[in-house]
């Protein structure tokens, strides 16, 4: 089956792959808020239509959460299995939006056209890209050159409970030759990427507790223990003068960067200054005497995602607080144990806690690190195939988040996984006017289509 | 004038003594949300509406804030100024209350009749402990005992920013000559309380900037500065381990306790275990080797009354946020100067800010300490009324909290002030399920119904 064609077709049908797009981006399927449960169930309903109208035997799959959604393209030529999330971040603070967060439109930046909206780049956009690519491959030829199955959660966005006890119980159905996933960025806007290692994550949630309730600041200021002061210190204990993390064991199961990825990732030339100055900053902020890419893709880091304690509201209320709140992540590489981790932590917080404080944890979810194996064929494949498409080569990258199911495919299905995305540094991700550019929407469609021609040629 | 008929009187009138408290408590007039601005003008109506009932030319009196409410009994006898506030504290956390903090009710509770209920004992209920002891008065002898002023403000839970102006406008009219409020407690159930001296409050808030805009962690996590690691590291110097407090030049004016009123309090026999019990704590938690009720009425403290950054909601969300606030304030004592020690802590903020890191600050207020001069007779009148009510001897105190208008009173008036409160420590002021003790109301108002008799016969 010839490429150039389904090329064309991806061009010319791309007002009508953007109008789809916004159809799911409309939904606002937050998954982390009980409120928007109907919402998400509506997200799927409307991916397994779409699926449907590509000739996808597809279903929505009821979960203890929100719902899987599954298709198969069926036919006998290599079995590949495309995963995304129809799941999106909560909008707050809304205030900081320019537009409503779920009434995406097209707008036109110094940078050119970007899709702006809560999920354009964070997954839907990219989820989408192979969708339509699929969508093109069969409107040109009929068929599709592969035995494609998809396979979208809605739970990334809160911790996926359900998705490894989902693959357990459907393991022969999910498995395949190979997994695809699009969830991750371009190197730089004109150097695709497969990434190859990513960090994994452990999520904790504390609460202080001091005093049995709020009390004035006037009576007890002085004589009574204010657990925020307590928390500071927790927190202000984690890092130390260079930057590492004092967690007893911590560090064990760190690499050091080999030479040869060393010497790799300096040839990309990475613009830390630039990347840091989009957002505001100048200087790396992390362990001293690492390398900026190092810091971002290959060490453990350690971050408050959260803090909360006595009034927050206008004004002022002079209030000794009964309870100090945070949410704590460490973003974790190499073989780090997550549940020694977590067990270290807990351990070191309870031996910092002063007279008549007391301390309860919340368990907010642990992966690994993943690092793929580049050996299967289809990796070579698709660096060629985005290589025809984008004006540099590409590049195996490392990745600083945390996609735990490349770990789940290659644990529970025996899968190797390909990452492969079209995002942008600056498409604000998990922040108010997310966005995803229209050339990486566009573009993406048409490295799927090129990937496909090439893992089937 | 004879006293025993009025206290007669009070006996007989305290449910409908209760009941004229239970309509102003269900006004809720919480100065320091906008949304309650409406309430507050109405408890200042009732208020004027109710002094005009017992004969006062009382009348509302606009600011730019919540209005003052202003009575005058007029006569030719001594001329004293009773001052409280209507306005109460917010009531969040409102799930912890049991009940609707603005429906009170009476109570039985293990130990006795309670009026629960938001505003009871802060300062409402106090407050009308004064306004019944002049109704009875009135009622009993068709005339009160002195010349007396009604002063009462609505902003005192949120900085008093009207107070001095409106002071300083209507000098004549407010000076009298002595001043009388009722915000305090007692000593303890049985021994009634002068207080003497009470320490200043300065209130700040700050706001520390990392990252322009929120930040996903897996993306920047280990590059970015995390202003909420920054705000916890600020407040975790702000004590060292000794529990002093280490803004330069913070301890200047702070006096050691007299060696008179180290064994005058050490008489008193403060039962540090059973007040710190009361609230789920046992050991003083303040700077090492000082007494508790040193700790509480005549240390500095510094302490956390809010804190906030990030994701704070159910579940989780791996954002590395822009931005972290505080809420802090310090109580002062002796001679603090609290403008000084603002500017100390701004530098000494900005002095331990990383690069990348800006601050921002809000100012809440700031009062120097009171110390009373007890040589007016007054003192020694009020100490004998209060004595003949209550099982002990009425004590000369210290107050850890701060009552700003009693310097006020002294600075912009010439007036001294007695604060005279039937308070009880475990009143819940500023906390869910505030309440007052039907005793402290009832024998508050035959407490005020004693002074006025002593101070003028």
């Amino acid at each position: 089956m010839t490429l150039d064609p389904v090329l064309a077709r991806i061009d010319a049908d791309l007002p009508q792959a953007t109008e789809r797009l916004f159809e799911l981006l409309r939904i606002p399927s937050i998954s982390t808020d009980p409120a928007f449960k109907a919402d998400c169930d509506r997200a799927a309903d409307w991916l397994v239509a779409d699926l449907k109208s590509i000739g996808f035997d597809a279903s929505k799959r009821p979960t203890p959460g929100h719902p899987m959604v599954v298709g198969h393209s069926g036919g006998d030529a290599a079995h590949l299995l495309f995963y995304g999330h129809y799941d999106v971040q909560p909008v707050d603070p809304l205030e900081l939006w320019d537009n409503d967060p779920f009434d995406p439109r097209i707008e036109e930046t110094p940078k050119g056209k970007v899709i702006r909206g809560r999920g354009t780049a964070d997954d839907k956009g990219q989820l989408m890209t192979f969708v339509e690519a699929c969508r093109a491959w069969k409107a040109v030829h009929g068929t599709l050159p592969a035995n494609i199955s998809m396979f979208f959660e809605g739970e990334e966005e809160s911790g996926s409970p359900s998705l490894t006890p989902f693959m357990e119980e459907n393991r022969a159905e999910l498995t395949a030759d190979i997994a695809l996933i699009s969830d991750t960025s371009l190197f730089d806007e004109n150097t695709p990427a497969i990434m190859t290692q990513l960090r994994g994550l452990l999520g904790e949630e504390l609460t202080i507790t001091g005093p049995s309730r709020d009390l004035h600041s006037g009576m007890y200021g002085g004589v009574a223990m204010n657990p925020a002061r307590v928390l500071a210190r927790i927190i202000a204990a984690l890092h130390d003068d260079e930057g590492r993390i004092t967690v007893p064991g911590f560090y064990e199961g760190v690499p050091e960067l080999s030479n040869e990825l060393a010497a790799a990732w300096d040839d990309l030339k990475f613009d830390h200054e630039s990347f840091l100055g989009e957002v505001g900053l100048s200087e790396p902020a992390g362990e001293k005497g690492r390398r900026p890419l190092e810091m971002i893709w290959s060490r453990p880091t350690c971050e408050v995602n959260g803090i909360w304690s006595g009034y927050t509201g206008d004004g002022f209320k002079t209030v000794l607080p009964s309870k100090a709140s945070a949410k704590i992540s460490f973003r974790l590489v190499g073989t780090q144990n997550p549940h020694e981790i977590r067990k270290a932590f807990r351990k070191m917080v309870q031996d910092m806690l002063p007279a008549d404080c007391s301390v309860s944890f919340k368990d907010h979810g642990a992966s690994k690190a993943s690092v793929m194996t580049t050996t299967h064929p289809a990796f070579a494949q698709a660096r060629k195939a985005l290589s025809d498409e984008w004006p540099n080569a590409a590049a195996f990258t490392g990745g600083g988040g945390s996609i735990p199911i490349a770990g789940h495919f290659k644990e529970i299905l025996d899968m190797d996984t390909m990452l492969i995305g079209f995002g942008k540094d600056d498409d604000g991700l998990h922040s108010p006017n997310e966005k995803y550019d229209l050339s990486s929407f566009h573009k993406g469609i048409r490295s799927w289509a090129r990937i496909l021609h090439a893992m089937t040629s």
